[in-house]
């Protein structure tokens, strides 16, 4: 029995779990970088202040924050869109506009886990800073379709729910509410779903508003909205617009979105949002007291609920199951069946090694059957056989079934041909 | 001017920098995979105990530790060995043995930032478990000196220093020390390239030991020594051991070696150790009170050092100019030189794009030449413009400084055939 666990609400990824999250990191950064976004990774760690300063002081009821030796107050980062707008903003002038960056890494929050939401994540984010128009919207809108398309997400399996804030603040100039209510008022639109319509109806009473009003409102805004207009044009143009449901209820909960805002919604499970974003074309600003104004938009898709997602999705199990498969097998294994001939074995181990391929062997006097079980748990396609036969070699295609002789002097060449040739995995034998 | 400022010790990956890391990450993980390890994480945060267990109390003036709300005593890993440690022991029964596992992550110590340190930095950690022989050592040996050649370092850049702590063990028993003076002179010797000779003797003599005697003995021990016996067969067998020296200055700062231990130091610019390692075969015992008992081997490279010393070295220096070009590179950028063209062009975005290349295009109305010079910046190999005569398309090649036309229908084949047989890059233009 160990004497330590995993922290509350930690994770540890063992290689069977790694495979996964090394899977997911794979995709996120293929498909951002075929949209032509650059890497870029903050800190673990930053100011309390930061945090403070986007989000307000009720943040740190759900930071991992403390004191440093030397009494700084840190927070471990509970999401990487603060960072990111100290860093690019320190350094905009250094880049040219629209910035077109993504970040893949660990997130903090201190929260109770539950299915779906874990202490520690790792998110994907993406974002476009400095510019402002519905294209740029439509790009973050269209990776995060390629993004789940790329897990092997199909047309049944999630939708975008798309909206935008700003026709909601039109909805509220046009019946004369306060500028001082569109903050309240968002937060009922954005539990309407979760709460009683008698309760929603006496909060928006509250502001000055009817509940029919607002819920006839809801129910026939379509695309057909001009708010839409633009971002659907260029959405169509990519052949991507039937992913897209209008739904004026999504608000999404962070009060920085200052345009269009979306999610990535599963349409078979009812788990969580899978991705969430919008446009936040004021936090540049705020993060640096006025000083740097930068439109800017992007969206954050989390591993957890995506990774629950993709165990349950069909048309994504078999790519986890390839993933798991290529980061554990490996091209061949040496089996010195005569001790008198490992270091000719350790020659080639090495040789096959240095040409880039997988190669395993044991590490000392081990008996030839143990030897092959090993061979075939790591899913090795070739058991190279160092015998007292040598300088003749055994070489046994694990996948065909099949073996060869061949002289040590051929020996590289000859795997090498073979390995280029004969196809990777277990999977297709 | 920005408002805040990224944590003392701490560091921002602006996309130029991510690049290097992330070269620096691919390197070590396709050379781990090559000697057929697989690859796990722990979480950034554990309980302080598992810190203190294997480093004792001392350890916790260099954590960024603190209490969580619900009281726990937390701690930013300072290293990765300990949460090894307790996986493995956890589920050792679920792998077979040994164990051969890499993991790639930050790792934080609160400590005086200077060259070659910082407070968060990233390490590349390989352990083998369940194995207790020499042949494992040469197995990660063997490991760290692919490693480092894969980076660009040659034999003139890099060498290992090695040591096995038995050679001391066997020395104080022939000189009958008491064993409880072991780490004490541990310690000195650790520290004994930096001491003065006259202190060391004073400290030694304190133990019963002469100074001349431990030098003499020092300057002696060469690869002759029984203890590197069968490591220097295996390594002499894989054409590794020249990369050697033995020097039995070398015993390790901490305290749970137990057998081999090794450093691979850079041999022209005086840095600090790029890496270091060794056998540890009873930390597993220790961090679950004897109920787990597993031979471990293993070693630790960061990313600062390395960086560094890959920045110095010029076999290194083509290897992460490479690495930029191919992270901020794309394959094509779509001018739209005709605006009413802009539905055909993102199609064609679209397709390129599903066909797995990397492009990129202007979010609206834009000058032509301003789009010309943002694709000579994303070092695009194509410009592909669409024009008032579409269906006619425009394909330039950057590279070659040619130009076609190609009908609409026709476009994508041509472009996928373009770039499949097209060289990548503007380097080699």
């Amino acid at each position: 029995m160990a004497t330590f666990k995993t922290v509350k609400g930690f994770r540890d990824f063992y290689p069977e779990d790694c495979a996964i999250r090394n899977f997911i990191f794979d995709t996120w950064r293929s498909v951002a970088r075929r949209y032509g976004f650059v890497e870029y990774e903050g800190p673990a760690l930053e100011s309390t202040d930061l945090f403070r300063k986007k989000s307000g002081d009720e943040i740190t009821g759900q930071l991992f924050c403390f004191e440093d030796k030397a009494k700084r107050e840190l927070s471990m980062r509970p999401e990487v869109t603060p960072s990111l707008a100290r860093m690019a903003t320190a350094r905009q002038r250094d880049y040219k506009k629209p910035l077109k960056w993504f970040q893949i890494g660990s997130c903090f929050r201190y929260e109770e886990p539950q299915e779906g939401r874990t202490r520690e994540f790792i998110q994907f984010n993406a974002d476009i800073l400095g510019d402002a128009s519905p294209a740029a919207d439509a790009e973050l809108i269209a990776l995060s379709i390629d993004v789940a398309r790329a897990f092997g997400l199909k047309k049944e399996d999630f939708i975008i729910r798309l909206s935008n804030r700003q026709i909601w603040t039109t909805f509220l100039a046009d019946r004369n509410i306060a500028e001082e209510h569109t903050s309240t008022f968002l937060q009922i639109i954005d539990k309407i779903e979760r709460t009683k319509p008698e309760d929603t109806a006496t909060k928006l009473e509250a502001i000055g508003l009817s509940y029919g009003d607002v819920r006839a409102f809801m129910d026939t805004t379509d695309d057909s909205h001009p708010a839409f207009a633009e971002l659907k044009a260029a959405l169509e143009a990519r052949g991507l617009w039937s992913f897209i449901k209008i739904d004026a209820s999504i608000v999404r909960g962070l009060a920085y979105y200052t345009g269009t805002v979306f999610e990535v919604f599963d349409l078979q499970h009812d788990l969580r949002a899978v991705a969430g974003g919008g446009r936040y074309d004021k936090l540049c600003a705020l993060m640096t007291d006025g000083s740097v104004d930068m439109p800017a938009a992007g969206f954050a898709m989390g591993d957890v609920v995506l990774g629950l997602l993709l165990k349950k999705t069909p048309g994504a199990q078999f790519k986890l199951t390839e993933a798991l498969l290529a980061a554990s097998s490996i091209d061949a294994y040496i089996v010195v069946a005569d001790e008198a001939q490992r270091g000719n074995a350790l020659a080639t181990l090495q040789a096959l090694r240095d040409a880039g391929h997988r190669v395993d062997t044991s590490f000392g006097q081990t008996k030839v059957g143990k030897q092959f079980q090993a061979a075939e748990e790591r899913k090795a396609r070739l058991a190279i056989v160092f015998g007292s036969e040598y300088p003749q070699v055994v070489v046994k295609n694990l996948i065909a079934r099949s073996q060869v002789e061949v002289p040590a002097a051929d020996l590289i060449g000859h795997i090498q041909a073979t390995l280029a040739t004969a196809p990777h995995g277990i999977l297709l034998a």
